[in-house]
């Protein structure tokens, strides 16, 4: 069950001018389901993207990569689930390739520029003949307002479809940005999500768009844990067809950049907190924030042993206030000259530890009656400078090792 | 249950001329079972350790770093379990010494002479009254052949004790190497196990022993993980009580040096690996070896993360060959320039992965077949070079949430 965290409701799901989205069931890995979505984009629009750092990166990642690079102006994005292409090897690539050429095809666009995304099972081969066969049916429903079957079409273990919309207004004209998000495992992005898109029709000058998502990336999904295994298809791209008659948006820093940026990372922050809500058998969302750090580097450190340490998960998944546990993550994050004699700890208002040891006024019902929350804030204080970071992550339950323990049957 | 290891035979464990040990039951948190030892040792031992990394170390390790750096000559140990004296700030201090200084009054030494060891729950107040008024039980019931029972009284949420003894011959003489050591889980010592003791009566020159004990904790004790937390009062102590009547080892390269240090590593790799076999939850021991390596480093690296992986350890608790997650684990060890062309995967002799991307002849059915034995061997080649090295783990069940969500009620 997601911690806090419903379905979204499809009428609150704006369409962007300028992206059709269509989906199909291919039978990718199991019949009757969507698993596959094309997003379709006007001419013009402006694309960029974050992938991850795994070194084994999948053949789709290497793809789409080369297709960005080309800048031939990306015209459309095919997305399948069920199946990461991924451990594929020559073969893994030349599938990827040729889901391109055929949706390219269709288009009457070059393959360049088509923009490859697969999620699923890794070292499989693709299905790549039942990938092309569904695009037809996909192309054939393509609409505007397709974003809540999108959503759907990407899922893996997600329990729910996550997307996010939102109007601001620059220049006086209303500017959309919407978004999807999928994930639940294997989730420990780095410089990207498991699958994450959004659009805007905001119109911005597109030698801006490459800092932009890499600016909401490190602000969202960055920011998140469920089992700290970075997967091998993260891949978070923002799209901007710049249909909006707003003066053009020519510098992140002016007021119009400000306003878009604010409301892009509060899209992609939500569907990232959404993908630790819908983590495999998440019953907890916890926030970690470390302050007083010496720099926001040390502080995710911090943040992250806490939101990795297997004992501090169980120990949330129990509502047990055995809070030690989160100072010995502390002890182990990698700072070197920390002086645990400056430590202090709190779980939401409790003040649980002072300068390392238990807090005299602690009482471990505070503990107990924070614990049996359901949204925690753990807060470390370091007690060495200025710098602050936030990671946001979930328990460890019975559930997440039955999810991962029976994934492929 | 414990992977394929057997509480230890009492009448295996030979004694070590010069070491005497005695437990109590002093309720230190449950009552009615051993949870106090205290090793005796005569005059002339040397004594050297390693201890945890934690930033956020216990008292106890604090206070016997000091007292060993004072180098009055150790005459004493006292190790408690069911209180870790972690986390409890300047009071926890005065407790480990307080427990020393009793020890010591009762033997007549210096406190210094004293190291005092805790185990258990971190940031609870160590009842350190309980802890001294079970100390004139221990030395009453002080005994050469009490290893058994000392195994037993270290134990937290191990299912078995751990004990191993081995002898050797040096210069013509019989030398004997017994120890003991506890932990099942957060284990992932770092310089130093959970707790580990031996003690040996080689005639070893005490100079050498802060190396050896090193070199030691390095093959064994610092090669385990189970969950990736690293304690906060991991400990690992080597005793020479230097009885036996060869000529003294006055270098570690001599023969008799090296003799000494194969003995002790072999006893080192057995208390560890019984360590993971106990792991909490543990159903399959598993060994990660990575060969190919630039450095022995980057070996380890890549081995710590497949280790880690809460994916590919829940896949080896299913006895699902799901491969690609420890691929895609290899892909974000760390290594920036990894390619990913070059690497291979067996799992014992079934080559699954070559170049990449899975092995033409790999069946699934092989797979499986490797995926139900208790023991395995997981072998990644990285094609970089000629390093490697070896981690041994186990997988991640559904009993390690259950132990971990319930530790403390």
């Amino acid at each position: 069950m997601p911690v806090n965290l419903q379905a979204p409701d499809p009428k609150a799901l704006h369409p962007v001018p300028g992206v059709r989205i269509g989906t199909a069931m291919a039978g990718v890995r199991k019949a009757h389901r969507k698993d596959v979505c094309v997003f379709v984009l006007d001419e013009g629009a402006a694309v960029a993207g974050v992938f991850t750092r795994n070194r084994f990166c999948a053949a789709p990642v290497q793809v789409a990569r080369e297709h960005l690079a080309a800048a031939r102006g990306i015209r459309a994005l095919v997305i399948n689930t069920g199946n990461a292409n991924a451990g594929t090897g020559e073969e893994g690539l030349a599938h990827a390739r040729a889901t391109c050429a055929a949706l390219a095809g269709h288009l009457g666009v070059e393959p360049t520029q088509v923009l490859p995304f697969s999620t699923g099972v890794i070292m499989e081969p693709l299905p790549v003949d039942r990938i092309v066969a569904g695009l037809p049916v996909a192309l054939a429903g393509l609409k505007a307002d397709g974003w809540a079957d999108a959503a759907q079409a990407i899922m893996t273990t997600d329990t729910v479809p996550k997307a996010v919309s939102t109007q601001v207004s620059i220049g006086a004209q209303t500017v959309t940005i919407t978004g999807i998000a999928k994930g639940a495992g294997m989730i420990r992005p780095n410089m990207a999500t498991m699958l994450g898109f959004i659009a805007t029709d905001a119109n911005i000058d597109p030698s801006l768009l490459p800092a932009l998502v890499r600016q909401a990336a490190d602000q969202s999904f960055n920011r998140i844990t469920v089992d700290g295994d970075t997967s091998t298809n993260d891949a978070f791209v923002l799209m901007a067809t710049r249909r909006a008659r707003h003066a053009a948006i020519t510098a992140l820093e002016s007021p119009e950049g400000l306003a878009l940026q604010e409301a892009l990372i509060g899209v992609a922050q939500q569907l990232a907190q959404a993908i630790v809500r819908d983590g495999e058998g998440a019953t907890k969302f916890i926030t970690v924030r470390v302050e007083g750090g010496a720099t926001a580097d040390e502080c995710r450190k911090v943040a992250y042993a806490i939101a990795h340490s297997p004992l501090v998960k169980t120990a949330f998944y129990a509502s047990d206030p055995n809070l030690g546990r989160i100072l010995a993550a502390v002890g182990y994050a990698g700072i070197e000259d920390l002086d645990q004699t400056k430590i202090d700890l709190y779980l939401d208002d409790v003040h649980v530890a002072q300068r390392g040891g238990r807090h005299p006024q602690y009482k471990e019902e505070d503990g107990q009656r924070v614990m049996k929350r359901s949204d925690i804030t753990v807060r470390v204080l370091l007690g060495r400078g200025s710098a602050e970071a936030t990671v946001w992550t979930c328990d460890l339950s019975h559930d997440y090792v039955s999810i991962n323990a029976d994934y492929r049957s």
